[in-house]
C-alpha cells in the first residue's frame, strides 16, 4: 500500500459496481499467494518433511489469528444481524460443540499428521516472527481500519477454492507418507465455507463503499491482505527453502 | 478508580485466593448498582411509563455493548480453548439460531412491551450520551487492559442474581399494565446464565492474577464496572426523574 505511487484519485468519479468488483479480483490475479514459489514448491512435491512441518507450524499462527480477526470486527459492529452473520465465521474456525469442530481443530489433525507436537504447534514458540508480524498486522487491520474496508481485507477468500483445489491434488498425490484424506479435511470443508463467505462480504463492500476515495481504500486491504500471506511464504521461503537461514528460536526440522 | 487515593501496595504481599475473592465481593457490597436510588424507585413502581421507557431505551445500549465486549475480549485470546469457553457468552447475547434467539431479542420484547419502536431502540439515537459514553467505556476497558483485568470487570455477575430477582418481582407487581411474564424473560433468563459466567470468570482471575499489584487492579476493575453501571442511572435519574433535564436530543417520553 504504497499512497506515494498510487494515482490520484480523490476527485475521481465512483467506479462503477461491476468496475469495483473488477478491480477487487484483479488483485488476486496479480498478488494472491498462489503465485508465491514456496506453493509451487509445496504443490508440486518439491518439499521435504521438514519444510511442510515448518510450513503447517507457521501457518497455525495464521489460522489461529482468523477468529481473533472476526472477533475484532464483531466486538466493532453496532448491527446486531451484522454480528450474528459474521459469527458463523467464528464457529468455523474454533468450532461449536457438540458437532463442529472448527477448522483449527482440523489443522491439528493436518500438523499430527506431520508428527508434530500440538502443544508446540500452539505455543506458536516455533513460528517465524515474521508469521506473527503478519498475522498480528491483520488483526490490528481489522481492529483499526473503517468498517467497510475492514470487511473487505477478508475478500482474499474469493480466491481461495482455487488454491484449495490445487493444495488437495497437489499434497495428496506427492506426500503420500504423511498427507491423506482425513489430513486434508481442512481444506475440503474450506472449498464450501469460503465461497459462502466471501459473497456475503463481496456485497457487503461493493454496496457500503460510498464514495471512489473508500473504494480505492477497499481494493487497497485486498492487496494489504495478499501482502500478508505472501510475507508469510517470503519468510518460510528465506528461513526453510535456503539453507542456513533459521532464526533464532524458530523451529528447527530434523531434516533441514 | 482514583489511583491517588488508593494506599500504596506495590510491595504488599499477594492476598490469598480468600482475601482476594473477600475484596472483590466487596466491592458489590459496596457498589453495585442495587444501591442506586433509580433502582429502588424502578422496583417499588415509583416511576411513570416515561421513565421506565428511558430506563429501558438506555439499557438496551448496555445490552448490545456486552457482546461486542465479548467479541473484543475474545479477539485478544491466544487460547482457542478460552475462546471456545467466552464465546457463549455471545450467544447468550445475539442469539444461536435456530434454537436461542438471545439476550437482545429477549430485551426487544421489553421494549415492545412498553411501546418502544424497536429501529428507534435500536438506533440508540434517543439514548443519553452518557449511557453511550460508560457503555463504550466498558469495551475499550475491555479491549485494552491487561487479559485477567479485562476479565475481571465482568465480576459484576456476581452480584447480579439478586438484582434481577428483585426486578421481576417489582416489576410484575408494580407495573402490571405493561410488565408481564413474556416481557420479564430477560432477566429470567439470566438467573442461570450469569452464576455459571460468573464462576468461571472468578475462578480464572484467583487463579490468573499473578502477583499483587495485578490482584488490586482485578478489584479496581470491578469497581471500574460497578461505575459504568451506575453512571448510567445517574444519568437516567438527572435526566427522566428530576423535571425540565432532558438533553438536547435524547428521548422524550409523552408523559414526562
Amino acid at each position: 500500500m504504497n499512497e506515494m505511487s498510487k494515482p490520484k484519485t480523490d476527485n475521481a468519479p465512483m467506479m462503477s459496481v461491476e468496475d469495483f468488483e473488477a478491480a477487487i479480483r484483479a488483485v488476486g490475479a496479480e498478488r494472491y499467494h498462489d503465485k508465491h514459489p514456496f506453493h509451487h514448491l509445496l504443490h508440486g512435491g518439491k518439499l521435504n518433511k521438514g519444510q511442510v512441518q515448518a510450513w503447517a507450524l507457521n501457518r497455525y499462527c495464521y489460522q489461529a489469528g482468523v477468529p481473533r480477526k472476526d472477533a475484532a470486527l464483531i466486538s466493532r459492529l453496532h448491527d446486531r444481524e451484522l454480528r450474528r452473520e459474521w459469527l458463523h465465521r467464528i464457529h468455523d474456525h474454533d468450532g461449536l460443540p457438540p458437532e463442529e469442530p472448527g477448522g483449527i481443530e482440523r489443522w491439528m489433525i493436518l500438523t499430527d499428521g506431520l508428527g508434530l507436537d500440538r502443544d508446540y504447534v500452539c505455543s506458536r514458540e516455533g513460528a517465524l516472527p515474521a508469521t506473527k508480524f503478519a498475522v498480528e498486522a491483520y488483526v490490528h487491520f481489522v481492529r483499526e481500519q473503517p468498517l467497510t474496508i475492514a470487511i473487505a481485507s477478508s475478500l482474499t477468500e474469493l480466491f481461495a477454492p482455487k488454491i484449495h483445489k490445487e493444495r488437495i491434488a497437489g499434497m495428496l498425490e506427492n506426500y503420500p507418507d504423511y498427507i491423506d484424506d482425513k489430513v486434508m479435511a481442512y481444506f475440503k470443508r474450506r472449498l464450501t465455507q469460503a465461497p459462502r463467505d466471501a459473497t456475503f462480504a463481496l456485497n457487503y463492500v461493493l454496496q457500503n463503499a460510498a464514495n471512489r476515495a473508500e473504494q480505492d481504500a477497499c481494493v487497497a486491504a485486498v492487496e494489504f491482505k495478499c501482502n500478508v500471506l505472501w510475507a508469510q511464504l517470503d519468510a518460510l521461503f528465506h528461513a526453510y527453502y535456503e539453507p542456513g537461514n533459521v532464526p533464532p528460536g524458530a523451529f528447527k526440522p530434523e531434516d533441514v
